[in-house]
């Protein structure tokens, strides 16, 4: 029998909120529906029999205009105050991938990636080419100050040397067995103008062959690129021969090796997605078709969120 | 005993030059001595005891400065009739790793990418900022019209849809041991402006660790990107524990799955280089510490440069 079709999404990795005094608990109720209306949003694709790289997709865009996390609207703010945005998509049937990377004013960078991925010239798009190259593709624009929320502004000098965190991703299993992943980000509060993370980079922070895992990576980007993270996740699971969750642990060592550490969600043919994480929080959840929806940011089991 | 300190180079793999007649053989000359010039700049600092980083460095900057290789100075132009080129360095001691994305004007754009690396608070920087960046850490610029020399212009139209090839790159072992590898590129004739290329990412055209190996590789950059080829090498060396022409053979296959074709340079702590290719060209060459010199663009035997 076909393994059920699943979805897990993630809303990034990084330490318990440093901006609040509350550890963040006082945001959890929103970031949990946020995350169930993404799960939801994702579910209606595969449980009609759709693509996991639709399902991925439709989870991301959620998440995208949620301004909960660290994508689309509410993306994190460059040193010089802009937003440049970085995302990726990976279809494991036939391990097709496409990334935008700096990009601004696309309100969905996931689905800039998809359109670099069909036009199939090229894997990998950044800045004014991409912003162009989206544009052509009838892609939605918003003007700048649409992606920047106060909370950011306010995060901006707190975060300046710190961690970043709230990259969004999905990883999907379809009925017929296909793997699709997805990532996208705003990046780090106070990163360099031009700079580029793991995120949307195929093999660093997002991945997807249907022989192996499809993986979305969150955490600190540069070690993630360091540790050729997903790929490394991927290499150990089809020439090693370990399990999923043995070859997520022992690519996040190499991360935490390189100096950073974060988390991933990842899948394969078979079984349920896991999600390990190496920070005190990882922003998660996971549901079956037809299942309850899990969620959870802190370690430990997930909760079970109400059916609406 | 330690294996002798040992440099390769790679000035592209692609197809027999499809804009001349002669299958490009008056050019060999020209480019046989520039590959030996590079892999003197290189072998002078490993004989004196240098790190393979500098030694890397040495011989990509005498490339990037030939107008016979599509890298720095000869770069491809986009279709906007632009250069935008890529780079990336890779120390295998500790595993740090730096590249630059859709530069112009930067006359070295390895040591932008160095920068980057040694800078330490990113792994990739692209465009604008990665301009900025390089000012402010005293690179050398030029006009953009010095990049551009005739032979581009009139090889944008046969060109644009078309293979690309002439990416540069080095990988060196020093007396210490320690692996190195640096790839840079002014990307493929007729890319979509913004592109970026396997070149300046980890993992996919450049990687070095000295546990396992350093490899820059040159062909269709999108599918050694879709193949995340450099590190796939890496891992079917150090996880299915093949030996290095094996591994590259391997991930080569992957490359040609992913629809493009290309080679590779590539070398572990102990041997000599390997320097396999899926194109009918790869310029290419390689030397010990006071050995000879050895070049060739064809399939088959080196050949001895005469000693200046």
């Amino acid at each position: 029998m076909q393994p059920p079709a699943v979805l897990a999404i993630h809303g990034g990795a990084g330490p318990a909120s440093p901006d609040e005094t509350d550890g963040g608990a006082a945001r959890w109720p929103g970031q949990a529906a946020g995350l169930g209306a993404a799960l939801r949003a994702g579910l209606a694709v595969l449980a009609d029999g759709g693509p996991a790289l639709e399902a991925v997709i439709a989870a991301v865009m959620v998440l995208e205009d949620d301004e909960h996390w660290n994508a689309g609207r509410g993306s994190a703010l460059t040193a010089a105050g802009t937003v440049e945005m970085d995302a990726a998509v990976a279809d494991g049937g036939d391990r097709r991938i496409g990334g935008v990377a700096c990009v601004t004013g696309v309100r969905h960078p996931v689905l800039a990636a998809r359109a670099v991925m069909e036009d199939g010239r090229h894997v990998l798009l950044s800045g004014a080419g991409a912003e162009a190259f989206a544009r052509e593709a009838g892609l939605a624009f918003e003007a700048p100050e649409w992606f920047i929320i106060e909370r950011r502004r306010g995060a901006l000098a707190d975060w300046l040397a710190g961690a970043g965190g709230g990259t969004v991703g999905a990883v999907a299993r379809d009925r017929d067995g296909h793997l699709a992943a997805a990532t996208s980000t705003g990046g780090r509060n106070g990163q360099l103008p031009g700079r580029i993370g793991d995120s949307p980079i195929p093999g660093a922070g997002t991945w997807a062959d249907n022989a192996g895992c499809a993986v979305s990576a969150t955490g600190i980007g540069e070690a993630f690129l360091r540790a050729a993270f997903a790929h490394e996740v991927d290499a150990r699971l089809r020439l090693e021969g370990v399990d999923l969750a043995t070859a997520c642990q022992e690519a996040l060592a190499a991360v935490t090796a390189a100096g950073g550490n974060g988390g991933c969600i990842a899948v394969t043919g078979d079984g349920p997605p896991v999600m390990p994480f190496t920070t005190e929080l990882m922003h998660r959840g996971w549901a079956e078709v037809g299942g309850s929806l899990w969620v959870a940011a802190r370690p430990g089991p997930l909760e079970r969120l109400e059916t609406e």
